[in-house]
C-alpha cells in the first residue's frame, strides 16, 4: 500500500514540523487532528460535513467495529471506505484500548489477550496476527500494533512486563505484514517511566515501523509527566517517520506535543463535549445550556466562521440542548470540530512563519493558562 | 400578512387541484407535505437538508415552543424563522391537540382550557386570545385557531359541545386578529357525526377563515370513517381557500385525501418512523433492523434519488441503527421525507396529466392494498 511521510519544514525553534503523509485514499497534511469515528461514523456527522469542516482524515475504533458488524462483514462490502462512505485517510487503532477498558475479563497471555464482549459477554481472543487480519479486512489505511495500556499507576514491574509484551506482538504484527497490508504503526508504552519509555522506543525503532504512536498517556498521570515522557520518547523515534499521540487531547496539550514533535492526534474531546453542551471558543469553553444564554442572540464564538456559528445563536443552541434534540448534538460537534481543525490550520501557518512558540503563548493567554513550555525550549 | 392562494388546476375526475400558496416567506406549492418541526427543528435535520429534499413549509408546535424557550424569547430573538434559521414559510398549530394529548389535569371553559405541563407540571391557561398572542409573537405565516380536539369514540353529546366551543373560540380568534398578523386558518370539528360536521363547517366559513383545517381525524376511527368525513366536509369548504388535514398521515391516505380535495398534509409520521428504523420504498415499508439487511448492499430504495439511496447500504444503515449512531435518525430521516416529497411531487404530476386516479391505484397494487375509491368516483 502507498505510504509516504514528507517533512515540509521543520520549527527553527522547536521539534515541530510541518509534514505530509500520503496514502492510498489521499493526503493529510500534519500537525493532524484525527476525529474519532467509533463505529463507523464520527457521531452525528456525515463524510461531507466532515470534508467542509475541513477534517482529512478520522479514526476508527477496531474494538467496536469487530464486535458489530464484523470485520468479515465490512470486507465484503468493501471496506470500511466503502461502508461509511468517507472517502480520506482511515487509521484504526489495534483494539488494545477499547478491550481494556470498555470489555471485561480481560486476560493477557503471551499469545494474545482473551476478553468479553461489553455488547453481549460474548468471549472473543484478539491476538497480534488477528488485529492485522481484521485491519486488513477492513482495508485501514493505517494500522496499529496489539498493545496493552497500562493504567496509572501501575506498579513499575508490571509496565516493565507491559512494555516488553507490546514489544513482542508488535515484532508479530510485523512479522505477518503483507506487501498490500495497510501502513503499520508500533506504540511506545512504558508508562511514566523513562528506562522503560526509551528502551520501548528503541526496540520497536529497531524493528523499523512506518510510524510510531506513543500510548498510555492521558489516563491519569500529571500533565507534566506527560509532557516529560512526550519530550523523553519523541527525541528517540527517527525524523523521517510521523509521530502520533493516541487519545491526546486538550487544545493546549496538543499545542504543547507539536513543539515537542509530534505530528497528530485523535481524541473524543471535541466530539464528546459536543454532546455533552461543552463548546471550545476563542476565550474559553462555554457551558451552552446555562441559564445566561437563554437569550443570547450571538453566535458560540463571534470569531469563528464554522456553520453552527454562522447560522445559529446561543439561544437556539441551548433551547436545542435543553429539549435533548438530535440537531443539538450535530451542530455542536460541528463546531467544536472546526474549532480543533482550525487550531491545526493556525499552528500550520504558524510553524510556517516560524513563529509556533508565539502561537502557544497567545493560545494560553486568554484560556487563563500558565504557558509554561520544557525548559530547554524557554529561553527562545 | 401577505397571504394568497391561487387554483392552477382542478382535476377533472376528482376533487383534486393544483395550487400555490404564497406568503410573506415565500410560496409553497399544493398538494404539499408538511414535515413537524415540533420543537424548532424537524428532528435531526437542518434547514439546508430539508430545502434539499425538496421541503417547502414545515409546521412548528405551539405547544412545546409556549412551554420551552417560549414565545416571547423566540419574539425578542427575531421569530421562529430566525431563530430556527428557516426561511420558508411556517405553520404553527394552536396546541389545542398537545394539550390534550401531552398536557395534564386539562380543564376546558367558555374562556379557554388549563393544563399542567408535560416537562415540569407548571400550570398554564391558554384562551383563543393567548394563542393568537403566540402565534403573533413566533411571527408564524400561518396560525390556527384555538380548538379542543375530541377522541374517538365520545358521545354524541360532548363532540357537539366541544364543536361548538371550538366555533367560539375560533370567532374570538378572528375578532382578535390584526391587519398584520399570520393567515388565520379555522379549524373544522364535530368527529364522525355529519350533521356536526355540517354545522361545524358553515359556522367557520360564514365567519371567513383564511383556509379551512379538518381536525380530530386518524385519532381512532376506522378508515371509511375518515374518508366519509372528509368527503362531507370537503364539500363545505369554499372552493378558493386552501383544505388542510391535520395529522394525516400514511402515504396512501393522503392521495385519498387529495382526491377528495385536501391541499396539504402535517403529520411526524415519515420522521418518527425514521427515528425507530422504519423506512418507505416504493415495495412497501421495511424494518431495516431485520437480520436479512446485515450484508445488504443495495440502498433502501433503488429506485431513490435521495442522499441517504446514493451513498449508503441496507446494511450500513442498519449497523448504525443498531448502534444507535445518531446518524442512523438522520440519513433514514432523509430518506422518508424524501419518500413523502416525492410521492406529492408525483401526485402534482398526475393531477397536471388528469391522472391522478390512475396513481393512486397504481400506487395501491405494489403495497397490497385496497385502491377502494370513494362509491362515486369509481365510474372514472
Amino acid at each position: 500500500m502507498a505510504f509516504r511521510f514528507e517533512i515540509i519544514k521543520k520549527d527553527s525553534f522547536s521539534k515541530a514540523r510541518l509534514g505530509r503523509i500520503e496514502t492510498n485514499h489521499g493526503p493529510f497534511n500534519t500537525p493532524a487532528f484525527l476525529p474519532v469515528g467509533t463505529q463507523g461514523s464520527v457521531k452525528s456527522l456525515t463524510p461531507e460535513e466532515l470534508v467542509e469542516i475541513g477534517v482529512e482524515a478520522i479514526l476508527g475504533n477496531t474494538y467496536h467495529l469487530y464486535l458489530r458488524p464484523g470485520h468479515e462483514i465490512i470486507g465484503r462490502l468493501g471496506g470500511l471506505h466503502a461502508f461509511t462512505h468517507w472517502e480520506r485517510p482511515i487509521l484504526t487503532d489495534s483494539g488494545g484500548f477499547q478491550i481494556f477498558s470498555l470489555g471485561s475479563l480481560q486476560k493477557v497471555s503471551e499469545e494474545g489477550v482473551a476478553f468479553q464482549s461489553h455488547l453481549d459477554g460474548s468471549s472473543h481472543f484478539l491476538t497480534p496476527e488477528k488485529v492485522m487480519e481484521i485491519q486488513r479486512a477492513m482495508g485501514t489505511d493505517i494500522a496499529m500494533v496489539l498493545d496493552e495500556c497500562v493504567p496509572y499507576p501501575s506498579p513499575y514491574e508490571y509496565v516493565k512486563a507491559s512494555a516488553e509484551q507490546t514489544g513482542r506482538w508488535a515484532k508479530r504484527c510485523l512479522q505477518v505484514k503483507r506487501e498490500q497490508d495497510p501502513a503499520l504503526f508500533a506504540i511506545v508504552q512504558g508508562g511514566v517511566h523513562r528506562d522503560l519509555r526509551e528502551k520501548c522506543a528503541q526496540t520497536l525503532v529497531e524493528m523499523g515501523f512506518q510510524g510510531y504512536a506513543i500510548g498510555g498517556l492521558s489516563v491519569g498521570e500529571p500533565k507534566s509527566m506527560m509532557l516529560d515522557v512526550l519530550e523523553w520518547t519523541t527525541s528517540l523515534l527517527p525524523e523521517n517517520t510521523p509521530r502520533y499521540l493516541m487519545g491526546v487531547g486538550a487544545p493546549e496539550d496538543m499545542i504543547h506535543a507539536v513543539i515537542l514533535g509530534v505530528d497528530f492526534f485523535d481524541c473524543v474531546l471535541p466530539t464528546r463535549n459536543a454532546r455533552n453542551g461543552t463548546l471550545f471558543t476563542s476565550s474559553g469553553k462555554i457551558s451552552i445550556k446555562q441559564a445566561q444564554y437563554a437569550e443570547d442572540p450571538r453566535p458560540v464564538d463571534e470569531t469563528c466562521a464554522c456553520y453552527t456559528c454562522r447560522h445559529y445563536s446561543r439561544a437556539y443552541l441551548r433551547h436545542l440542548y435543553l429539549s435533548k434534540e438530535i440537531l443539538s448534538s450535530r451542530l455542536n460537534t460541528i463546531h467544536n470540530l472546526y474549532y480543533y481543525i482550525n487550531l491545526f490550520r493556525k499552528m500550520k501557518e504558524a510553524i510556517q512563519k516560524s513563529r509556533l512558540l508565539d502561537f502557544y503563548k497567545s493560545h494560553a493567554s486568554p484560556h487563563g493558562l500558565e504557558p509554561e513550555l520544557p525548559v530547554h525550549l524557554q529561553s527562545n
